[in-house]
């Protein structure tokens, strides 16, 4: 099916919003196996939507609008269907009470703008809205769909794949359905990933199952997606892949769908009881922010140490000055001390430590930037791992955090 | 002038890429006083091509085409181009030569499509894209101008910035030239702000200087645009309306265009020779973090004491138990010996402390989320202030470590 997407708003044109709705759309329609051929931003003027209406019926099957109808603006864009699809307004009673109940309910004064939100052409199909006032609208002409959706992507995103996806699938595909499944990887880069996972590929395609990897920093995310008959199918076909997938990376895989590193390694610390603390240098405090940016994360962790210079390792964390002059501070010798001091000092069960070179600057031809050390110290005693990672001081930070919560995530399933 | 943007490629229809040129082109284009009355999509196709150049070019005075000039792609973009345009392709020598360099110079191998990029169409005025190797092109038919530019945002921009705009501001303008300045702010709400500096706002506007606020959270931008002839004049009116803003709100404006809180307060530090450290309880780590995401912050940041738990804030800061039992872990009281505490035990001339419920648990009727002490020791004393921030765990912690240091800067500008 060839797809058009719509997007209605002046503030599309101005830049002041950019157009995620037209690329979200996008990636579903694709996902769905639909061709997206064209997608036009315009102005809320009944000519251009008319205009933009009339070209892309002949370019397309199916043509998905997007704004034009807030409580402010929904005049000129509803009138405009009616006029193109030759019906009327009507007031949906239902819609209307919903909309009161929904001021209501937030102790909002409701204007007659806001009940007019009610007024539906009579010639769609309502597609309701559970996350807002403006309802969706679905036409039919000439063999063609049309629909009209709010432009508040939350909203719209809703009524999509809670409605039309739905409703699009039992169309054209006898009851079809579309499931996504998401696995989060760290440690290994997506090209590296990539061979390694090539075979289980493979495999993924033989049964139709497509794969997009989503690399973002430190962080490669396989999201899987397969249309089927039904649901329990598709989820058991989903399921027997990732179990596949974890004996070929088990070390790498730390959650799934929204999941966090640093809300996995919580939940693991809360289950077990047990706490942490974190001595760091090149991280400055990174690695504790993500850990206290879990709310309760105070159940399980007491603080930290952030000795950025030698001094304070020295005094707060009692690295030895002898090791420090040795090996100086970016070195495996000194992330340790760095780790159990932390612990004891802190009086925890886990400690964790980072020393490394962030860049974009310092860095020598024996320890050139990038090169950082991190450690745990638990009650199996204290292991480390040397990182070698680039020149982006930003990246490098958030990259070191998630590996260290990594170390400690592997070491928490261990014990 | 009404404007109309064509952005070409596959990427941008299903998804993979967000349209974020167009929104960039919109704005750049509104401020220039340009009407944009249309926006397209199109794929990486002859026919999708002409139909569009066809359709807009009727519609609009300018346009503008992203996208499709990649060494892999261009071939159909610039056929297309030719054809419309009724020309054909020339080798431009010293284009190839640019490109040969560009590739020698990064120690990269070079191929035939790379030269091929060189082939420039005779009919068009070239425009040298000083960060990359596709140029961009400026065609004239029927009183219309049409740009075709790369779709690599920062090349893209490159070019706009550096010739279409002088060039269109020249012809349309007798040598207009736009000039923006950002003013930075924290501490008023963008509603607040406006209504301070109200006055301000009509004497801008009186010299049509055009405001834009651009909120995020902590921290609202204001950037001031003005159209006009004389470079030195335009910079020396933008300059008189920022003192006298400098005036109305003195505290509020901690930098300029891209500078950043934790810039400034380093920058201050560094010229001062003085050293800092935290004391972080509510912030976990984020105060830290933001400080030594400046490269080069080991010359004044010695480290912290992430005080999560009570007894860190007993132990290692000397927060006294008495106090802690008497007003709680969140008050005037606590923070400030923390502030105290970690300046002495960390031997730095300024210690900061955070202490509050970052949410969105964990609030009480006399201490609601959102209730943060936040304190500064210094040579000149100990001084602390509270704030009541929402119910947003994320966005408290940001705009505590933004406060923060903004004390610490008003602390430092006055020693």
């Amino acid at each position: 099916m060839d797809c058009a997407l719509i997007s209605i708003g002046d503030e599309l044109l101005i830049g002041q919003t950019v157009n995620t709705n037209a690329a979200w759309l996008g990636e579903q329609l694709n996902l769905l196996g639909y061709k997206v051929v064209a997608g036009v931003v315009i102005p809320d003027d009944e000519n251009a939507i008319l205009n933009a209406l009339d070209e892309l019926s002949i370019k397309a099957d199916l043509i998905i609008i997007t704004g034009g109808l807030g409580p402010t603006k929904d005049d000129i864009t509803k009138h405009t269907l009616c006029d193109y699809f030759d019906t009327k307004l009507e007031r949906n009673l239902v819609i209307e009470q919903q909309i009161v109940d929904y001021f209501n309910s937030r102790q909002l004064p409701i204007l007659q703008t806001n009940k007019d939100q009610a007024l539906i052409p009579s010639a769609c199909e309502l597609l309701p809205n559970s996350r807002g006032t403006a309802s969706g609208m679905w036409f039919e002409k000439d063999k063609k769909i049309f629909i009209s959706l709010p432009g508040v992507p939350y909203e719209m995103k809703g009524i999509i794949s809670e409605i039309v996806i739905p409703k699009l699938l039992k169309k054209s595909n006898n009851d079809h359905i579309l499931i996504h499944k998401t696995i989060r990887t760290h440690g290994m880069g997506e090209s590296f990933l990539a061979e390694v996972i090539k075979d289980w590929e493979d495999k993924l395609s033989h049964d139709e199952i497509k794969l997009a990897y989503l690399p973002s920093p430190g962080i490669v995310k396989l999201r899987l997606s397969l249309l089927g008959k039904n649901q329990k199918t598709i989820n058991l076909k989903l399921e027997e892949h990732i179990q596949y997938l974890k004996k070929i990376i088990p070390n790498q895989i730390y959650g799934y769908e929204d999941d966090t590193m640093e809300g996995v390694v919580g939940q693991l610390l809360s289950e077990k009881n047990e706490t942490v603390a974190t001595a760091e240098s090149c991280t400055g405090g990174a690695v504790a922010k993500m850990i206290t940016s879990v709310s309760g994360s105070s159940a399980y962790f007491e603080g930290s140490i952030i000795s950025y210079s030698n001094q304070i390792k020295i005094n707060q964390l009692q690295v030895e000055e002898k090791t420090l002059n040795e090996y100086g501070a970016v070195s495996q010798q000194v992330v340790e001390q760095m780790a159990i001091g932390v612990r004891r000092n802190l009086n925890t069960e886990y400690g964790l430590a980072t020393s490394g070179i962030a860049g974009p600057t310092g860095g020598t031809a024996e320890k050139p930037v990038g090169t950082i050390w991190i450690a745990t110290a638990g009650p199996n005693g204290v292991k480390s791992k040397k990182l070698n990672l680039g020149y982006s001081r930003e990246r490098n930070i958030h990259v070191t955090s998630l590996s260290v919560l990594n170390m400690l995530r592997l070491e928490l399933l261990q014990n």
